[in-house]
């Protein structure tokens, strides 16, 4: 089995490596290359089992996607992406990558005449609002950024494509992830994370939006096991509705606050800061609720249980199961 | 007024262009001169009291939006599209002509850094199913032909790029157009048209769906009102959701031929013969029930009666008022 992973050098990207390394195998089949692309060729990583190439390039420059699949990979995750505010902030940069990026990935595999299972991460941002409780998986898409427009077109495509018989694809609607571990990223929503993770490593963070602000989420370790099963599941029992909304946990920033507090501690809590942001606010007029996701639970997909396992997942996965208390 | 039309040799294109000669001015302000364009370029209209530039070209051609943005149009009606029958047997055409055409549109006027109304065309098409009756305003999209899949994607951009504030842009999910008047079309959904407009030119039309085929119809009359109501109406009145599903008539085959047969007599529909076509229904393989269009009625814009009217129309505009009994 061959995999091919753009996209690879992010924080998704990263952790599903680690996980492929540590299983060799996917779906039951050995794993005997993988190709990980980024827009900066990413690190090869340690202890592979199979070959591994790695290779630096924009998969919105002509040829890129072409030479990505000349070896006819068998699983292609498709997760390079510009993120929310990025995507806010520039508009041409965002759609080349995201929309123009897809195309052509999608137009390479067909000059190549195979058919690959391609897993295309999208997002709750193709939900605009005001959205009902839970949020039906049938809910019309009416994204209010231009991320979320970008993941609309590419689902579309990624259906049409699947249904012409071009590609076998899947896209995934995560939900926000959190904890993002490292750097924070120009993602809109990337406070959901930093009010975790910033605390637990001794720093100060900034909530930027009320505590009473919902989201739905899902851990890194969830998000990979998405990916997984995605990538091994029947395309028979999904149909030709290929883009599904995945499960998560639904809370309010008040609740991520007060696992926090339960997990960690008063004085770990004490380090969020409530520093209003308008510009974050209108990138997110509304609150996501709870997701339905009733399709990809029925299809095996599995959420982590609450917030507290998100946290403690953050725990052990990066921060070695310590913290600065 | 400059306005400008795409597609403005197709049906509804010569209709819009002989109801604005009519008028002589758009939302009551006169109309100074017309932009008409299309593969070929369409014939100037006899009787414009105001200039008539007519331009033959492929709209997703480069160069070819940018020259017809060059003077500013202060309203395009964005007509230009593959069909759906034609768009599914030639991939390429379609996604050419119905995807990258309308990208080409709204980047060439983002460069020349005006902000017109642009009316666009799209369809129930955007449907899939199974459907519920009536279809909501806020009903998800998940089209299952290349064609619907276009859509979807213009609709995206349509209103992103408004949201952006780089167009003022208005999207009308039209029903089917009934009754097309002269040659068929490729338009898989031709059927609707002939089984009215053979009949009554003495010629018999094939049926190849049940008479149990349900589908929601708009007269070319009353498509054209769609298009001059979707010209002038108060953005800040539609919102950020920019597309629009349009009020259409539905009915079953069977019920168009009921109407046929009490407008024209027995004799004219029975030149209708039944002959299923395979390919056809799997193009539509659920019943358009009806359309709630709830969001369009309460902002004026004005369905036919019946299918009666829709016929009378057909005879009266397109016939001189005869038909063969």
């Amino acid at each position: 089995m061959h995999i091919l992973i753009t996209g690879a050098g992010g924080m998704i990207g990263r952790k599903l490596v680690e996980r492929l390394v540590r299983d060799g195998a996917l779906g039951g089949k050995p794993i005997a290359r993988m190709t990980l692309h980024d827009i900066v060729a990413p690190e090869a990583p340690a202890g592979a089992e199979f070959a591994v190439a790695t290779r630096g390039g924009d998969i919105a420059a002509p040829g890129e996607a072409a030479a990505l699949v000349a070896d006819a990979p068998d699983v292609i995750f498709h997760l390079a992406a510009v993120v929310s505010g990025e995507a806010e902030a520039d508009f041409d940069k965002g759609y080349r990558v995201n929309i123009d990026g897809m195309r052509y990935l999608l137009e390479a595999i067909r000059a190549r005449q195979y058919k690959p299972r391609l897993v295309f991460t999208s997002s709750i941002a193709v939900l605009g609002g005001p959205l009902p409780d839970p949020v039906p998986d049938d809910f019309h898409l009416t994204p209010v950024n231009s991320y979320g427009t970008a993941k609309v077109i590419c689902e579309q495509w990624l259906a049409d494509y699947t249904r012409r018989g071009f590609i076998d694809g899947i896209g995934l609607r995560f939900p926000g992830i959190t904890v993002r571990p490292g750097k924070p990223n120009k993602a809109a929503s990337g406070f959901y994370s930093s009010i975790i993770r910033e605390p637990l490593a001794g720093h100060e963070a900034i909530l930027p939006v009320p505590t009473s602000k919902l989201n739905t989420h899902a851990s890194p370790r969830a998000a990979v096991g998405f990916l997984i099963r995605a990538a091994t599941i029947d395309g028979e029992k999904v149909g030709l509705r290929r883009n599904l909304f995945m499960p998560g946990v639904a809370v309010t920033v008040g609740e991520q606050i007060e696992a926090l507090r339960r997990i960690a501690g008063g004085n770990v809590a004490k380090r969020i800061r409530h520093e209003p942001d308008e510009t974050i606010m209108r990138i997110f007029p509304n609150d996501v609720v709870r997701i339905g996701a009733g399709r990809a639970l029925a299809l095996g997909f599995k959420p982590d249980k609450d917030f507290d396992e998100i946290i403690r997942i953050h725990i052990e996965e990066d921060l070695g199961g310590k913290f600065v208390a």
